[in-house]
């Protein structure tokens, strides 16, 4: 999770300036040896960039940066277009590094990894050099595929390179794209393998073992190359070999060594079978952060002075600014956690299914206690939803885990067959909302109630504070029959949200958490219901008496609640941590027209009205108005820039 | 389109009643022997239901049919718990003629193939003896993969028999699928190949071939076994030698004939490079059922005899019921056709892409024309929509192809992630909307609106006539510069709507296609347009004076047209062919609520509310109430039963 909330690394920073990479492009030297020296430079940058941010994925950007770097410096032919481009996306880092390096990006980007109007936490094309969207997961051979396409419609002999992770060909769409590649012999092709033998949690041959993997691409039709992705004269011939290869399109399998550069940090130095790798995604401690510079540079400076060159010139910043964090922030995986183990203890039927997020969505313990009952699908999602659906089907209650960005849309059709089939499954989704923004808006959820909210029988929900997690899990697991979604914020907030005494959840009614004479707020989650509140503050020292209702029920309003306090405020707001459109508050307007209640209310609804930006939590918040300021503002625009005082 | 919209056969039609199956299930005689005996039967059987529904797969079921007999009568142990079902469920009609002769489906369930309370175009598990709710491709061997999951859990000791398609192969699911089930030695389950060489259009190996079946299988970990599927004593032998081999999960390849039974039908008398597969969906001509008919009962008394066994009792029930059929409806997808080569000749931007509907999504005269621009995708919409994302970075405008229940579900992330690269690319959906309510509730698209309305820049229409199609597209083409969806009727329809001369789409705007002084009906589309128009009709007979707008606008209305619109009427009416949460309706009321229009019109949404049935069209958009009848009662209702004479 330290991917996910952030959290700067408190010493001074690091970095290569741009000039040296020039200097090192034109030293006179075997290219491979240059370019393993560029890569460790860059990966000197890489480390700056994510203690700077205080969040981004280490491992696999060194696992891939003797590739990336070599790719850059001899393979690819600009002038004639040939592109790469990274599938996973979570090597953002490295490749930023590289393109800075390359003079492609602006050098000031550096210092603006994952923060408003700088480097997204995944590919984004606005950035220069970026050639395809990319970090939701196996999608990039079929976008090489479509580029490879574009190129021959339009008589352009270029090249297409991609990179995936290993973990990622866990996905379906990853084989999908492979067999018209081979029948449409798309020889234009070349695609990379990060085989760092690591993914999210685990070792890939723990999460679910990709077997026979060349055995694999060579069954559909593919050249099949293997290579140690970090010996570079290897790479160099390899890749000098495959341009010869026209008829087919090409893989090459690079072995590799996940957080490569940093012997610490390597995944080979850890049992495999057992433990966890640590640099998956978040920012190292200060003292592992001086630790691998100082090893880097190490390195550099031999690699240097055996080229015969000057040492490197390293630019020192201080320390990084450290953004807010409020103290004693709420935090709903815990209680989720605690709730899961309760229900289990209790539901001998309960089962849970993760997609190799079990750290991130608080598995850990159920996978210790319940090993029997614990189903870890890989990067599978289409496969772990109908996983459950077979369950559900043989008399269990799967209780289905991943990302809501992910849960509510890669498998979306699969949702919806389970629910024909009206059998009770819980989907439980994590890192909801706008926040964090670092990740990009592949991991920003803020779809899935349009995405399943229409889904008839399925019930959304969303707690606003940790004590709710646990009364709604039990209700979409007792009260409920049919399928629900529990939508869940993975960011610690701080929250007034405190639910009155003896507070149940009642299906579509909300619970108002402060009064108001002026108006009333309705919000749902951890993030909207504090915002609410703290705007209700700021509001009522304009003079203006604005209350919030919280409602858990993304898809769900109860027309008597809903008619009760419509009729006893003069202006309703509705607030949704997901688009305007298709979100909860459009459900409730509706709602409200569809109701007797005459007059109505002047209604706002708020909520995002394009795709949100990468940036830093606060500043992603601020510019999206749905901070306590922003919401301030829009609701005294809304009612006339002059009232209250 | 046959399939879709229904076409009976206008003869005698003749079925096996069960009693026959008990005696021949009895017969002294070797299992083959018996087995393929049982199979014709059924296939007589299928027939008839197919004729009698006037849609329905012939081909996929009559190439199953020897396998599933084969299971039926020998292989599952109902005792112990064994359980088989299709991933396809293309080929119901043949599975349920077995359960029926089986006992196992109630008798006279025969006649009910596709009719509302009778047996769904695809499997359903409301139907006795159907184990899980299949059709939509791909999820099968995950589902099986559950059901094995809980047999073990529960220390139940079963086999789990798949079928899957060969076409349906194409799709990321199954191989997804194939990993976990070899790594956790799922020896339960058994996958059968229908291996019939067809796929919906034409030969699977024209439409994106699959390459080293055998060895993909085995590189996924899987034992793989190859078998003539319709050599019944082969099949016996390979299925007792399975029983063996419990390390792993299995694979049957079994090489069948598409429509196998039949001469004029089998793949194999077909120039599988250039021609189309005629009875993959549809019901036959009259001529071509009775040549069907007499060809499989000639078979059957050969077979009976050399059995010596007295020849077949065969019920005659005369013709069928003809449901109502419209004169000269009207057809959006000829008008399609014609817009997308006009366009195509004026673009040569335009690139067109297909998930194997080439024939149904009116394609065939693109592909003539423009065959270096079209894209055969096979049932592969994942890699489909992301190829179109990176033709669309290619430059490109890809204009893409599938029915719109899979289109706005399979792929959902996938176009959402193209989206937030803020390209041009065109989703055309067919088979939107409730009706054709035979094949049952996996092509019933009635979600698309909320799967991907929500998407911010992501512009959905629906036209209400021919006339209004070319218009829609070419705004998508030409007038929005982001991603938009174009929802078609599949359903010849009749209809009264008529644009104004010189109409031209504007944004957000609906066009009112009839006044009304005692409220509005807001609709979209062929089906609910006409049907609101008709509606208002009988309301005029009841003395209630209802206006008709059609929105095309599916996630966008227009605040100023709906302002004036809703100032000048005191009730207004929203109409979705579409899950009512979620659909157009919710996004105009809730915009109604947030405009400065006070005092605001009662309001009522009519849409759907729950899962819709199978059935006959007529028969589902009356038990519905969303045909003419069904609005008129609920309009009245709403306004208090005694308004209007």
């Amino acid at each position: 999770m330290g991917d996910l909330i952030g959290n700067v690394v408190e010493t001074s920073l690091y970095y290569v300036p741009r000039a040296e990479f020039r200097r090192v492009r034109t030293l006179n030297g075997p290219l491979a040896e240059v370019a393993a020296l560029y890569a460790d430079m860059a990966r000197l940058n890489t480390l700056y960039m994510i203690a700077r941010a205080g969040s981004g994925h280490i491992g696999s950007s060194f696992s891939s940066l003797d590739i990336v770097s070599l790719l850059h410096l001899s393979e690819l032919d600009p002038r004639r277009g040939d592109v790469f481009f990274s599938s996973k996306g979570h090597d953002a880092p490295g490749l930023y590094a590289v393109l800075i390096a390359q003079g492609i990006l602006p050098e000031d980007k550096l210092h603006r990894l994952r923060r408003l109007d700088g480097l997204p936490g995944h590919p984004d094309i606005g950035t220069e050099g970026l050639v395809a969207n990319t970090g939701s997961l196996g999608m990039g051979i079929s976008k090489g595929k479509g580029l490879v396409r574009a190129n021959r419609l339009a008589g352009r002999d270029r090249r297409v390179f991609v990179m995936t992770g290993d973990g990622e060909l866990q996905e379906g769409q990853i084989w999908e794209s492979l067999v018209s590649a081979a029948n449409d012999r798309l020889g234009e092709l070349t695609v990379i393998v990060d085989h760092n033998k690591f993914q999210s949690d685990y070792a890939v041959a723990r999460t679910s073992s990709l077997g026979d993997l060349e055995g694999k691409f060579r069954a559909f039709g593919w050249h099949v190359a293997r290579v140690d992705g970090h010996d570079l004269a290897a790479l160099e011939a390899l890749f000098a070999d495959l341009r010869r290869v026209t008829d087919r399109p090409k893989v090459v399998i690079a072995d590799t060594v996940k957080g490569k550069g940093v012997s610490f940090m390597e995944g080979t130095a850890i049992d495999s079978d057992v433990e966890m790798f640590r640099f998956h995604s978040g920012a190292p401690k200060a003292e592992e952060y001086l630790r691998a510079v100082e090893e880097i540079e190490a390195r550099i400076s031999r690699r240097l002075a055996a080229l015969g060159a000057m040492p490197i010139r390293v630019e020192n910043v201080g320390k990084p600014e450290v953004p807010p964090f409020a103290a004693n922030p709420a935090r709903l995986f815990p209680a989720y956690t605690d709730a899961l183990l309760a229900a289990a203890a209790r539901r001998p039927d309960l089962v849970v299914l993760d997609a190799d997020l079990v750290l991130d969505m608080g598995l850990m313990p159920f996978a210790e206690c319940f090993p029997e009952r614990f189903v870890e699908c890989g990067i599978a999602e289409q496969d772990m939803v109908s996983q459950a659906g077979g369950l559900a089907l043989g008399g269990y209650t799967p209780v289905v885990h991943s990302f809501s960005c992910f849960l509510s849309t890669r498998p979306n059709e699969q949702i919806y067959n389970n629910a024909t089939e009206g059998t009770r499954i819980v989907y439980v989704g994590g890192l909801s909302g706008v926040v964090p923004a670092g990740p990009g808006h592949s991991h920003q959820s803020v779809r899935e109630i349009s995405a399943v909210g229409g889904i008839p029988n399925l019930v959304m929900v969303e707690p606003c504070c940790p004590a709710e997690v646990g009364m709604l899990l039990d209700w979409c697991l007792a009260e409920h029959a049919g399928p629900s979604f529990l939508r869940l914020a993975s960011v610690p907030y701080p929250t007034a949200a405190r639910l009155p005494a003896g507070h149940r959840p009642k299906l579509g009614c909300g619970v108002e958490l402060r009064p108001g004479r002026d108006g009333t707020i309705i919000a749902a989650g951890l993030v909207m219901v504090a915002e609410a509140l703290a705007a209700a503050e700021l509001l009522a020292a304009d003079g203006l008496s604005f209350g919030v209702a919280s409602l858990p029920w993304l898809n769900r309003v109860d027309a008597a609640w809903l008619a009760g306090l419509a009729a006893r405020t003069p202006v309703l707001v509705t607030l949704d941590n997901h688009f305007r459109a298709g979100g909860q508050g459009e459900m409730v307007l509706a709602a409200l027209a569809r109701s007797e209640v005459r007059p109505l209310p002047r209604c706002l609804a708020i909520g995002l009205e394009e795709v949100p930006p990468s940036g830093r939590n606060d500043e992603v918040l601020a510019a999206l108005a749905l901070d306590a300021n922003g919401l301030r503002a829009r609701i005294r625009a809304f009612l006339g820039g002059d009232r209250g005082r």
